[in-house]
């Protein structure tokens, strides 16, 4: 049996933590496991890069960032090698090139374009433990190109599918997928499973256990995913097809606080109005998430969206402009607001859940001001300062966590 | 013109360090140099390295190391790239496997085997600055591996070779190859020129201005190398072919005071004892410099040679071996010696040199314990207490340095 281990940089902050590290891989060998380990870069040893390359540039080239920042997986890979190698286990550190991880030229945000485990599969056919240094592959080029911030875990997930690995082991600091956030909400417990879809939604909604990328590549290729920590031996969260799984409504709920509203008051009632606005914000680079259209009175409409905060400065120019090119009224910026989402492949056609929802919130006296949805998730927009709040009543209304009471369907 | 330009860890210490280099490649390039920068790791985060990986493993893998050790070199390289960007010189930073550099698979001591520079031409042709990572290059098969301390050096000067180069700089934190060591003779100064055959003696008799195999590189090549300082705007040393030279009976001296004596006494005079003896320690990789038999007096012999002083515990047991097996009287190792050595390539043909320098030493009651010579030096070995002043003898009754009496021939 195959199977891939990944550890986060979390996981290999210290010559101890790495030690740490090397001794679970050996226990998964010497339960004559094949193994295959990927490493991130030590701790915060990327940080330390980043405020070097700072110093050098206002602006560093893209390329030249990535030939730095891959260094720290690279001296992971080889460290862990190291290690394993003193404790009897014959290993040999890979990186991207020699892993086969062919990458796009989107220097810092590459995507894998394939991967030729030839070398892999030699070293493992002699009984070696490859380690390979996560984040970074090879262009055709020749060049180095990183996956982005989280982006071992896409190394990882590519590298046991390319070897038909029976699973793949996301080794970090938390002990899988919790239901909610454990700090926010502290009866919140870890999920025994969870299907792609759900963890795609719960990624994408602000729980940051995996990258989005790298599940959208294991749903495609049904790698089956294990979330774990490396500091314990709790059997974590498995991601896997939904229809081996059961399906409650609710799975999990997940909290954004880095949003901000966007309001135009008063703009014609026309056609191609929303059409300029949102080709003006996406030729920029602005993501747009829930939209809201007001009903039509007077030919005039309000039109509400949501975006990351941290685009709201890219944005506000963009929809001033719009604003004034339609004859609207006014422009709302509202930054005091949070989004909280329902998470579940059980709220397929099973209706009551969004209501359930609403009541939650509203027995708490939270007011709603937007409301999304997609086929497994629900989302509302509230003020901020009823974030925890929410996110704690609508756990609590389906059940989850350790001391909440069950409520059944 | 097209020049090569190699900076050592210590001009590469801080972030500010390697804004100065930028700052001095900017300065050749604006003067209409064409210019290659080849870098070492920055300061001492080679070390940082070796301390990690020891305590993964007390005899770390050797190709691991050299994955290890590798990405200081790199990560210099990326970010002298970014820093001429920023300052307006367009860059790139290769990889020692992007630059062609091709080694052997003596991980870390490898050698070159050759330079494609094909990539460096391209990145010329379009007017980029390359800014390659010395101390690595690849094997055939793909791996990293690193040509041992220095080996940044032996980079500098096998890209120089491969493209043509007018000519190879080689920058550190000293103003080029002194008379003498200055922190033992104050009077010492920098050469102005100096041959091949000249800067390899000095190398190879402790003068650690450069690496010795680089020398040896560049007298094949006949690549001129400029030894100057990154502090300073000095001239530096020119090492380049003798023909082109005046030549001083003596150019320069150097001490290296970690040498052992080992003496064998009382030994047969028979066939055979040298070769046993010196093959049973070339055999263990003990490498022999002086070699003193004494006159034979009752069919007995008293052989005495120098060693490293760091090869002592390993030369110990085998010349005792040797010494049981050919019934010797008895062994003495003396650590408590030093060879002072005068180099110069005017003293070919030249008689009275030798003379003049035992005359030196004694005049400062010094006792010559040995003697050896080749074409262009002398050395001797002396009581480890004398050295500095032996040193400092010869220095002056050559005429060397800056206040010294010129002595003519």
């Amino acid at each position: 049996m195959l199977i891939v281990q990944k550890y986060g940089g979390s996981s290999l902050r210290s010559a101890e933590h790495l030690l740490n590290v090397a001794r679970k891989v050996k226990q998964a060998v010497d339960q004559g496991y094949q193994v295959v380990v990927v490493v991130s870069a030590m701790g915060d040893s990327t940080d330390a890069l980043v405020s070097l390359a700072e110093q050098m540039s206002a602006v560093p080239s893209a390329r030249e960032m990535d030939q730095l920042l891959s260094t720290g997986e690279t001296q992971s890979s080889a460290l862990m090698a190291m290690a394993l190698e003193h404790m009897g286990i014959p290993a040999k550190s890979f990186s991207g090139r020699l892993a086969g991880i062919v990458t796009t030229y989107d220097y810092g945000k590459a995507r894998i374009e394939h991967v030729d485990p030839k070398e892999l599969r030699n070293a493992l056919a002699v009984g070696l433990t490859p380690v390979v240094a996560g984040f970074q592959g090879i262009t055709e080029a020749g060049d180095i190109s990183t996956l982005g911030r989280g982006g071992s875990d896409l190394t990882a997930i590519a590298v046991a599918n390319a070897l038909g690995a029976d699973r793949c082991e996301i080794y970090s600091d938390v002990a899988g997928v919790y239901t909610a956030d454990p700090r926010i909400v502290p009866s919140a417990t870890p999920l025994g499973t969870l299907s792609y879809d759900e963890m795609l939604e719960l990624a994408s909604q602000g729980a940051q256990v995996l990258q989005t990328q790298a599940v959208e590549f294991a749903k495609g290729q049904q790698v089956p995913i294990y979330a774990r920590s490396t500091f314990s031996d709790d059997p974590g969260t498995v991601i896997a097809e939904a229809d081996n799984m059961e399906k409650p409504a609710v799975t999990a709920v997940a909290l954004n606080r880095h949003i901000a509203k966007i309001g135009l008051i008063g703009v014609p009632d026309a056609p191609g109005v929303a059409a300029l606005l949102f080709g003006q914000l996406a030729e920029h680079g602005v993501n747009v998430e829930l939209i809201i259209q007001a009903v039509s009175h007077n030919q005039l409409n309000d039109i509400a969206f949501t975006i990351e905060e941290q685009d709201v400065r890219r944005a506000e120019p963009i929809v001033e402009d719009c604003l004034r090119q339609l004859g609207g009224q006014s422009l709302v910026i509202d930054t005091d607001v949070a989004k909280v989402s329902a998470i579940g492949s059980g709220m397929l056609g099973r209706p009551g859940v969004a209501a359930r929802i609403f009541q939650a919130l509203a027995s708490q006296g939270i007011n709603i001001q937007m409301i999304g949805t997609s086929e497994i998730k629900i989302s509302c927009i509230i003020a901020r300062e009823h974030a925890e709040q929410a996110l704690e009543a609508i756990h609590t209304a389906f059940g989850l966590g350790a001391s909440s009471e069950m409520v059944e369907e």
